[in-house]
């Protein structure tokens, strides 16, 4: 068989390591062919390909980003759509797509399957936040980012007797948040799923600060003030209608201070979290899912994306990831409150 | 309650976090006192405590090591046994114990629970070779240290045109090896599981140079050469009973010169790869595991083990672990090999 | 004798090492006793001291920050002066001061020292903008986390053909900029020293898209657009007199998008710049400092401080890192353009 | 002009950077060409070349290696000598020649100078030990590993009580032990240029130990223990003329053990001390001398090599390299052992 794969929306480290090992697996032992389409989904409806041979991949499972290039364009897009997907796929004579992406992504492949495109997915996003997979690659590697800054931070809140507030990725869910303040020992972790006071934010920082430590915070770029705390919470847009500059780091840390007298120091990570070198977790994780899509291609499992269980990566339905946010549900939230609050 | 805590054999990144999460939960949230016993089994046997209070135990998480100390020292070596145990639990008003420790650790616990002492357990292995649970906290960081080390090799490699083989930890199981060789793209990945002739190697070797790639093979410290191939493969004992000097990775690398014609060099990566700052991923999954015991000693669920399961952390016996070695199974072991094969 | 140390100003990556070198110096080899005040002058003129033998210092090269704490509280602050100071010395029996710090920690120790106050200095500033010194400690840490972070940065830029804005510290002087520009292959170095109008950063930016590659622009905090470019670029206060939230990163991305057409994202690296584990070089660094300043009181030579000239530690006046601020030449920042302009 | 470009001798982090610096000063900068002779003096004498256009170098800085290759070949092999060079310039049009490497490669590239080939020379030693430059290249980098690695080695040996001794590079000279051990906080540091006892190490051990420390060793492989105390200590080679396995640190870490009755382990770090992403340090560094040894070319300084003094990249005789190796001056190894003696 002839096989594409396209890469879509944001970086994450590990894209190149599914890449390599979906050709690695499909190419050396099954004898199939592969093709790139550049830029995600934009490749795939303008039939920008590139080839992909066992020469084109090697090496690539330590390199962050994406040999294909990624991007945020829909194939539903003015112009796109099936028919157009259809035929590109027709005249470069691919038989099936390997789509590597989010929620977007998936359910634009869950429409075309349904439209008779034969496309198995990979689940992408280092938010953690799609569901029907225990772990998604990349994650790791944003926690591990995370957690060195927020080391490299608390000795600075030491030295000076500050509270640091450290911002992290997490729009709609705080997996990055609750686990690099569990792993960094933060003093208070923020996230979208739970709605928080000053007054409660204060006192775990007071509390800290009373056992002579230096606070530290960490809050998901998606976190909100508990509402009848701040009225004006909402992320806001400046007069050109884009994001305000400065994240909910920079705009609590000021009201932290006010309410604890502690000074406090905002720090946003911001797009270093998504880059470079994948940890060792994320490389083995993304090879074994390229590998599990290829196989799955092998076995015509069109609408269903790899997936991984326990120690095993098996295959579920578009939809099991589709249907839900994987949010971080109150257990955990506990959990990890009970070692700062 | 009154509960102590020993950490028991080799050292593994984590250790700390599992000693912090299980003291900030039960006394924190549950209102536990702890007592640490120093160094493993012989602090419990020779009353050997200090105190573990929550100031104890700040900012420890990110620390390697283990601040109470280990050994390999058995609760029922000569003039110890359980009566010495309960003698000493008594003296210090302890109730019940969190036994952080291998294979060893988790049987003597065993013994230690069928003679009526009330003891939880928390896995430990860098090796990953403890089954009952999905992954067992270090191993992460062991990998993560093999791979970083591969990834400095390889560069050194290419501009030789040398094959480079990186000896790994792992005595009976090739976990690390397989992991990091998958990381690291091992283009030959040797493991104990797997009995393997020079010449298949040296296939794999030729295999990766004629595709213009400098070798590197990986090699856990416990892998064996095909018996047909070398009956002198196994470890050899010095005449003062030590190990020999020089491990398998110094053994082969000279065999594989020999067979390929390519100049060939090892490196035994050693106790670098037990030490030091845990990955978040440890952190958090300790840090998990501790929080566990703590609640398993609330709930007197004596003789039974904290365990990873997929996403949520649950308890088996001590039983789970200890009836089987966790080896790399086949089909693992096949889907790494058909990157290099 | 007994010998006072005092960190003062902005935390930087190697005051442990300066405190540890010193004492383990001063105490081993010649016999004097060291005392610690905290907080920089704060401890002095408040006669806040903690002792200071072999084992408060034992491990702490590696850890960042300060065990004595800091501040930028100045000795002559209302209720201070040198009349304060005598008699905080004399009542701890204090003989002679180390003062770690930047400008102004040296300017004050100036000003103490005339006033007959046995002072020397080690020289601190993770910009690097002390001259009389060929480098600071801390200043290597900080290249080492931009360019971590720029390799980063680098990956998702190529991914989605972005143009990345990087804005690291370096108020006054460039230094942090220009070197850590050359480390991860910047397209464009803004610094301080060199107002430059965005149709040159532009050129700069679209000249590297034309060879390929996604664009990689490094902006010391402290940058200025050209004035004929932009009569607005001065650092702007908000209405509580706080610097305007968004850095100069943040401001320029835009522009640069505007009058490039790439899409262009910024990042501010930040607090995580001054924190952590030093670089080897950091620690070796200023070890061989806190070891020259105790040497310094031994020789009384009060009023100098420590400084690396070439691959020796020697001595200069206070006067020689005040009198001018150590900009970037010109040479340095010509040859640095050459690699992209 | 059209330059010839080569790197010879062993990897060292940096190569790369050098490559890239000389390729976009010379050609950028003033319109020369390059090409690149593969694996060092070897594609000088066959003629194998490649182009070395700006494509060629683009974001190689941080990668490890040499894109050019290395070998040990001389110039002055059989068949080869100075009319062999001059007959492949010619032919491949190349008007001079820069020579990256260490010891063997500047004194061949003198004796080719004293023949009237047009050659200029970046110094390169991982060791350190060549004069006339205040550091080379690599060195900062093999450093900052051997320092993680003893970060990580301590906290074994603390959980342990062991004593931990690690093997790092520096044949005939202890620079790279003497900088690691002072960053890493050694209670023991071991270089060629100082014989020492069993005696005066075992009483060092014991010191730490006594002080409450697991004691770390850092041993160059070059070490000598003193005459009179072991007759012996020569490197060995084994029947076929290799090495012996085993170096130096675990031939002395049993009989540290036999002489203190502490526990005592060896690590070797080997090879991953010189190959892999080389620090922000030593890039810049790298990138520097490439850029000079483009405009030594210009300025036609042949039989000269870059050099590092203070802050500012100058050019010195290669005899300034050649006439004696740099060791470790007694006041900075008394220095250094003021830290734990």
């Amino acid at each position: 068989m002839r096989i594409g794969i396209l890469t879509s929306g944001g970086d994450a480290p590990g894209l190149n390591a599914v890449i390599r090992g979906a050709v690695l697996r499909g190419s050396v032992v099954d004898g199939h062919e592969f093709v790139g389409f550049r830029d995600g989904w934009r490749g795939l409806v303008e039939g920008d390909a590139m080839p992909l041979a066992r020469t084109q991949v090697r090496g690539i499972a330590r390199d962050g980003g994406t040999i294909l290039g990624s991007s945020r364009v829909s194939p539903y897009r003015e112009g796109a759509g099936p028919e157009v997907v259809r035929a590109v796929l027709a005249a470069h004579g691919v038989d099936a797509v390997i789509a590597v992406g989010g929620e977007g992504t998936l359910a634009a492949a869950r429409r075309l399957v349904d439209e008779g495109i034969p496309i198995v997915g990979v689940p992408k996003t280092i938010d953690n936040d799609l569901d029907g997979t225990d772990v998604t690659f990349g994650f790791d590697t944003a926690v591990q980012i995370a957690t060195d800054a927020m080391d490299r931070l608390r000795t600075t809140g030491d030295s000076h007797g500050r509270c640091m507030v450290a911002e992290v990725m997490g729009r709609h869910v705080g997996w990055i948040a609750l686990h690099s303040g569990i792993a960094a020992g933060a003093h208070a972790i923020l996230v979208p799923e739970r709605r928080t006071t000053i007054e409660q934010i204060a006192a775990w920082v007071t509390s800290a600060r009373e056992r002579g430590r230096a606070p530290l915070v960490v809050v998901a770029e998606g976190f909100l003030l508990d509402q009848a705390d701040d009225p004006h919470s909402e992320r806001g847009l400046d007069a050109f209608g884009r994001p305000r500059l400065g994240g909910i780091g920079e705009r609590i840390a000021p009201r932290i201070e006010a309410a604890t007298g502690i000074e406090t120091r905002a720090a946003t990570l911001g797009h270093v979290q998504r880059g470079g070198v994948p940890t060792a977790f994320d490389r083995v994780l993304a090879t074994r899912l390229g590998q599990a899509a290829s196989d799955m291609v092998g076995r015509a499992e069109w609408g269903r994306m790899a997936s991984l269980r326990g120690t095993e990566i098996t295959s579920v339905p578009f939809a099991a990831a589709l249907d839900a946010l994987k949010t971080v549900p109150e257990h955990r939230y506990d959990e990890a409150a009970a070692l700062f609050g």
